[in-house]
C-alpha cells in the first residue's frame, strides 16, 4: 500500500512536472502579454562575426579586375567612356547575386567647359616677325597605346574662356595674390603673359589674382621640385620606369572656384530648372588660362631676362628662374619675342549621371549611411577616380551578396552614390544634395567618401568631423595593413601620423575637412553631414611630391596604377576593409558610433588656438572671447551628459525610441553648427 | 483495480492540468520572451475621455479671473507692468498643484524704441506768425481710472526717427504707393504733412512710400468709417456707451516693416551677441510718423482745399476729404498755416523676457508641440494679448493639474511660450527661433498661436498650414459653441465661413498663414513649422470695423471686454477649449493628426489659381508651367501614398519605429517648402 501511494505520488508528481513543463514552455503565450517580434528585430547592433566575414571575403584581385574594366578607355564625363562605366556600374549594383535592392540613374543637365578637337588649344613662342619659334606640346607623349586612344582630351582649363592673348613672359611663381605684387614690384605687368606653377593657390585663382595687374593670359605647368622630388628625365627616371611624371605630363583641372552646376546655383541642374545667364557666372578666370608640360615650361623660364626671383621662387629646372624682363634674355633665341597664348574652349550644357544603388534598411529605413565616389575622370583616371570606384564596388559586392543570400539587411539604409562630372566642380554629389535637400539632412546618419583610395601604399589618411574618429579606429585596429599580416591599419597609420589626446593619449590624427578637394564637400559644407574621405597615402620621408605624379595625366592608367602605386592591390583591399567596416558599423549600431565628447576636445583645440592667435588683440579693441570659451564649455557639459546617459542605460532593452532619441542627436550635431545664411554669397558655404 | 488504475489516471490528468495551469499562468515567463513593459507605453493614443474630462474643467470663469489680474495695469515691454505679467506667469507655471514640469524666463537685451514722458510728441497747427492755432491731444481722453494710470503710454509710432516737420498738410488716403502718386498729381507734395488713415498699408509703409515725394513727416488716424460703422460721438455712441473707439482713441503700433530684433538678425539678442550698426537698419520710417485720434484727424481734416479727393478716399467725417490745396481752405480758420508734427521718440536696448513652461513628453520627450501668445501690451491689453494670455493659463491650469495629478503625461513634449516684446515686432518669438533655430527645426511637430483669443463672439476663425486642417474640425466638433450647448464650434463655424472641398464636401475655411500679425510669424516662414493661429470673431454681417475697435489704445481693458467682447468669457472659453483640444491630439496621436492629402488639395487649388492668372501670359514668352503641374501631381501621389501605408498599418502594434518614420515625414512637411537662401534680404522668410 505505501508503494503503491508512493508511486502514486511519484507519477502524480511525474504528471504535474510534466503539466508545468508543457504550460509554461509548449503554449505560446496570448498575444497580450508575450513580446511581439519585432521586439528583437528592433534592438539589433553590430554583428562582429558578420564583420569578420565582411573582411574576409574583400579581395584584392576583385578590385584588380574592376580597375581594369573600368579604365579600358578615357571617361571624362559625358563622353561615351563615361557611359560605358554608368552601364557597367548599373548591371554591378543591379546582379541578381551580388547586387544591391535598387539601383538606377539620376541624370542632371549640366554646364561643362571643353577643348575644341578640331582647333586645339596652343600655346607658341612668337618673334616680332610673327615666326613661330617654339610650340608647345598639344597631347602629351605616348609610351603605351593608352595615350595614343583618340579619346584622350587634350590638356586644357576647364572653364578658361576662349581667347587670344599676346605678350612679353613673366615668371609669377604660384600665382598667389603675394607673388603677382611682389613681381609687379619689378616688373610692369600690363600687357604680359604670367606662367606659374601649380601649387599654393586654386587654379582659378593664379588667373584672377593676375587680371588686376594687367596681366593678358596665364600658363600654369607642374614643376619637377613639386611633383617628381625634382627628377625630370624619362629616358631612366620618370613614368614608364617610375611614378613620376614625364616632361611633357599635364595636370588638367576644372578652373572654376566654386562648386556644383554653375548655372543652377541651390537648384538641382534638371531640364525645367531655372538657369542663370551665363554672364551672372562668378568665379571663372576672366583670361585665357592653359597649363602645359615642365618640358615645355623649362624652355620658356630657363630663357627668361630680369632679376633673379627670390629663392622661395626658384624649381628644379637647372637655371636661375628669373621675373622675366618682361620677355625672354637678348642671348636666347626667343629674344624680343612673345608668348601667345590660343585658347578655343567652348562651354556646353550635357547629361552627366549620378549611378545611385541602395540596400533598404530593415529597422530604420530612414536614416542613410553614404557611401560615394565620382566616376569620371579626365583621361583613363585610373587613380582618380577609379581605385575609388573599385572599391566601391568590391565592398557593395560583398554586402550585396549577403543580402542577396538573406544572411544581413543593415539596420540603417546604406545609399551608393557614383557621382558624375565631379571633375568639373563636384557637379553630380552637389546636385544631388541640391536635389534632396531636405530629406537628406533630415536623414543622413553618415557620408563616406572614398575617391582616390590609394595615392601610395605607406599609410592609411583620414578626414573627418571629430566625431568620427572613435569608428575609424575601431574599423583600423580590425584591418591587416597591406602586407604586414601582424601590424594592423591603425597600428602602422599612428607610426606616420599621430597627437596627444587629452583624453586618450596618443592616437593617429583625423584631418578636418576643412576643403572642398572631393564630393564630401557638398555634404559637409551645404548639408551639415557628419563626413569622413579616406585613402592610403604617402610615407612622406620618401617623397615631397604634392599629389601623386600622375594626377589628372595621361599617365594615370591601369599600368600605373598596377606597377607603381598598389602593385598587388592590397592597399586597395585595407581601404576597401577599413571602410566597409566603418560603413556596415554606421549601419548597423544601436547607438551610432559618433563620439561627442570628441567633437567637444576638436572644439577646445580650436578655442586655445584662436585664445593664443587672437585674445590679446580682441581685447585691445575691447572684444571679448568670455562668450566664446563659455560655448565650448557649455558643448564640453552638454557632451559629457550625452556620454553619461548612453553608458547609463541599456538601451537594447528599453523603449526603442530612446535609442533614437539619441541617434538623432548624435546625428543632427554637425548640422547645429549650420548657419544658412553665414555666407549668402560664397556658394553652398552654411 | 480498475478502479484504481481510473482513479490514478483521474488523479494524474488532475495533477497534468494543475500542472499545466500552474506553468502557464504562475510562472512569469524568462524576459527573453516575456514581453517589455514599454510595449505598451510606446502604443500609447489619444484617450478620449482625458479629452472629455479636460473640456470639462475648462472655466470661463478662472479665465475671467486671469484676465483681470493680467490688466490690473498697463504692461507695455519691459515696464514695470511687464515684469508684474512675468512674475505672474511663473508663479503659476511653478505651482505645485496645476503647475507644468518646468517654468523659467528667458532674457533678451532687445532694440526698442519709446516716446518721452517729459517731453510727449505734438502734433500743432501753426499759424505763419507762428501761433499755435490747435493742438492734437496728448493722452486718450479718461472716462476710468484705467485711461488715467500715469502708466498709459503716450500714443506714438514705434521706430519713427525723432524729429521736427512742417508744411502744409494734404490727405493721403492710406499712405498706399498708388495714393501718393495719384495725389502727386495734383498737389506737388514737396515739403507737405501727409495725413492718412490705417488700412490698406502697413504702417510703415505709410512713411515710406511718402517720403520719395518730398513729404517731410506723416499722421494717421483711424477713420470712423474702418473702425466705427460710421459712428463718432462718445455721448451714446462710442465706448464706454459700446465697443466702438472713442474719438480720442489712438491705434499705437511698431512703425518697422521686419520681425524680430532689428540689431541682431539671425541671431538671439543675448548679451555677448553682436549687433549691426543702427544705421544699417533697414525698415523703419525714413520721416517722422505720428497716429492721432479721429477727433483731431476731423479738425484737420475737413479744412482741407483743393480738389475733392475720389470716392474711395472718402471717409465718415461729415464733409468732403479734399487733397488739400496743399493746405487749408482760405476760408478755415487755419488759412495758409502748417501743420508741425514734433517727435521726441528714443532707441533703447532693453531687456526683455519670455516666460517659458515645459510639460516633458513621455514616450517622445523630444518631440515638441509648442503653444504661444505674447504677454506684452501697449496699454492694459485685455484683448490684445491678455484674452490669449487668460486662455492659455486657464488650459495650462488643467493640463498642469492633470500631470501633478499623475494622470496624464502627454506622449510628446509640450512647451508653453509666453512672448516679450511682441508689439514691437514679434520680437521675443522670433529671438526664441533664432536661439534654438536647430532643436526647434528638427523636433518641433506644430506649432499653435492664440494671441487675440476672442475679437468678438460670434465664430471661430483658424488659419493655418493646410495639413492641420482635419484636427482643427475634430476639435472643434467636440466644443459647444459660446451660448449654443446644442452646436458646436464647428457647425456654427461653418455657417460664417465655408467652402466646398472635392475631398470632403462643404466645411469650414482654414485661413492661411501668409502674413506676419502675430508670433506664429517666425515658426512659419523662418522654421517652415506647421502652424495655426485660431480666435473667436465677428458676425461680418454685423459690422465692417477693420478690427475690434479699441485695438492698440486706453480703451483696450477688463471693463471693455467683459462687457462688450465676450460677456460671461464664453467665447474665451470655447476658444480654450478648442486649442487645447488641439494641443492635446497633437502632443498624444500616435500617428500625428497632419494630413497631407489635404495639403495636395490646397496646392491643387494655388496651382489652379496661378494657371488661370499667369499660364497663357507665360506661354507667350514660353515659359512653360508643365514641370509645376507635374511637381504637384507627384506631391498628391506622394499623399495618397502615405495616407495609403497609414490607413493600411497597424500601428499600435507594429514595430514602433514605423509610427516614428510616418510621423516624422509629417511633422517634417512643410520644412520640405524651405528654401533658405530664397530672399537673402528679406529676414527671416525663407
Amino acid at each position: 500500500m505505501i508503494k503503491q501511494v508512493l508511486l502514486g505520488i511519484l507519477c502524480g508528481t511525474a504528471m504535474l512536472v510534466t503539466g508545468i513543463l508543457i504550460g509554461h514552455f509548449a503554449i505560446t503565450q496570448s498575444s497580450s502579454s508575450s513580446s511581439p517580434s519585432w521586439v528583437k528585430e528592433v534592438a539589433k547592433d553590430v554583428d562582429e562575426s558578420l564583420i569578420e566575414k565582411f573582411l574576409s571575403e574583400v579581395d584584392n584581385l576583385q578590385i584588380q579586375e574592376n580597375l581594369r574594366v573600368l579604365t579600358k578607355v578615357p571617361h571624362m564625363a559625358t563622353t561615351a567612356g563615361d557611359e560605358e562605366t554608368v552601364k557597367f556600374m548599373l548591371k554591378r549594383w543591379q546582379d541578381a547575386e551580388t547586387g544591391l535592392d535598387q539601383a538606377w540613374r539620376e541624370e542632371y543637365m549640366v554646364y561643362l567647359s571643353f577643348p575644341d578637337p578640331k582647333n586645339p588649344n596652343k600655346v607658341t613662342v612668337v618673334s616680332p616677325s610673327d615666326t613661330v619659334l617654339h610650340s608647345a606640346r598639344e597631347k602629351e607623349k605616348p609610351y603605351y597605346p593608352d595615350q595614343e586612344d583618340t579619346e584622350v582630351v587634350q590638356p586644357y582649363a576647364a572653364y578658361s574662356p576662349a581667347g587670344h592673348a599676346k605678350g612679353k613672359l613673366v615668371y609669377a611663381n604660384q600665382g598667389k595674390p603675394s607673388d603677382y605684387q611682389l613681381l609687379n614690384q619689378t616688373v610692369d605687368l600690363r600687357g604680359t603673359i604670367a606662367i606659374t606653377r601649380y601649387g599654393g593657390a586654386g587654379r582659378a585663382a593664379k588667373a584672377i589674382n593676375a587680371a588686376p595687374y594687367g596681366v593678358l593670359g596665364v600658363l600654369v605647368y607642374t614643376d619637377p621640385l613639386d611633383i617628381n622630388d625634382g627628377l625630370m628625365s624619362d629616358i631612366n627616371e620618370t613614368y614608364p620606369h617610375s611614378w613620376y611624371l614625364p616632361p611633357s605630363g599635364v595636370e588638367r583641372g576644372s578652373f572654376n572656384s566654386h562648386f556644383g552646376d554653375l548655372l543652377t546655383p541651390y537648384l538641382a541642374a534638371k531640364d525645367e530648372t531655372y538657369r542663370i545667364p551665363v554672364e551672372n557666372i562668378t568665379g571663372n578666370p576672366p583670361i585665357p588660362i592653359q597649363p602645359i608640360g615642365f618640358e615645355d615650361a623649362y624652355a620658356l623660364i630657363c630663357q627668361l631676362a630680369g632679376e633673379a626671383a627670390p629663392a622661395a621662387w626658384q624649381g628644379a629646372f637647372n637655371c636661375t628662374y628669373n621675373f622675366g624682363g618682361p620677355g625672354f634674355k637678348h642671348t636666347s633665341l626667343f629674344n624680343n619675342s612673345d608668348v601667345k597664348i590660343d585658347v578655343f574652349n567652348h562651354e556646353q550644357v550635357k547629361n552627366s549621371s549620378n549611378v545611385m544603388g541602395v540596400i533598404r534598411g530593415s529597422v530604420e529605413p530612414d536614416r542613410y549611411v553614404i557611401y560615394g565616389n565620382h566616376r569620371d575622370s579626365w583621361v583613363h583616371g585610373a587613380i582618380d577616380p577609379s581605385s575609388g570606384t573599385s572599391v566601391m564596388l568590391e565592398l557593395s559586392r560583398v554586402l550585396g551578396a549577403m543580402v542577396k543570400q538573406g544572411k544581413w539587411r543593415p539596420r540603417r539604409s546604406i545609399i551608393f552614390g557614383s557621382w558624375g562630372a565631379e571633375e568639373f566642380g563636384l557637379i553630380g554629389s552637389a546636385e544631388y544634395t541640391e536635389q534632396y535637400f531636405t530629406k537628406l539632412s533630415e536623414r543622413t546618419v553618415a557620408y563616406i567618401n572614398v575617391d582616390i583610395a590609394v595615392f601610395a601604399n605607406a599609410t592609411l589618411r583620414a578626414s573627418g568631423m571629430p566625431s568620427v574618429q572613435n569608428v575609424l579606429f575601431t574599423a583600423a585596429k580590425q584591418v591587416s595593413a597591406p602586407g604586414m599580416d601582424s601590424m594592423s591599419v591603425y597600428d602602422n597609420w599612428i607610426r606616420y601620423s599621430n597627437r596627444t589626446s587629452p583624453a586618450h593619449g596618443p592616437i593617429p590624427r583625423v584631418g578636418y575637412l576643412s576643403g572642398a578637394g572631393s564630393d564630401y564637400a557638398a555634404f559637409v559644407h551645404y548639408l551639415g553631414i557628419t563626413s569622413m574621405d579616406l585613402s592610403y597615402t604617402y610615407d612622406r620621408s620618401k617623397t615631397n611630391a604634392r599629389i601623386y605624379p600622375a594626377y589628372h595625366t595621361a599617365y594615370d592608367t591601369f599600368d600605373y596604377a598596377s606597377k607603381f602605386i598598389d602593385p598587388g592591390f592590397v592597399s586597395h583591399q585595407a581601404i576597401a576593409r577599413t571602410a566597409g567596416n566603418v560603413l556596415i558599423r554606421l549601419a548597423d549600431s544601436l547607438v551610432l558610433p559618433l563620439n561627442c565628447s570628441d567633437y567637444a576636445e576638436s572644439l577646445e583645440d580650436y578655442l586655445n588656438t584662436a585664445l593664443t592667435l587672437y585674445e590679446h588683440q580682441l581685447k585691445a579693441k575691447n572684444i571679448s572671447m568670455e562668450p566664446l570659451k563659455l560655448a565650448v564649455a557649455n558643448f564640453r557639459r552638454a557632451a559629457a551628459h550625452l556620454d553619461h546617459v548612453i553608458h547609463g542605460s541599456d538601451l537594447a532593452n528599453e523603449i526603442p525610441l530612446k535609442a533614437r532619441r539619441i541617434n538623432d542627436q548624435l546625428m543632427l550635431l554637425d548640422r547645429a553648427f549650420l548657419d544658412p545664411l553665414a555666407f549668402p554669397n560664397k556658394y553652398a558655404y552654411r
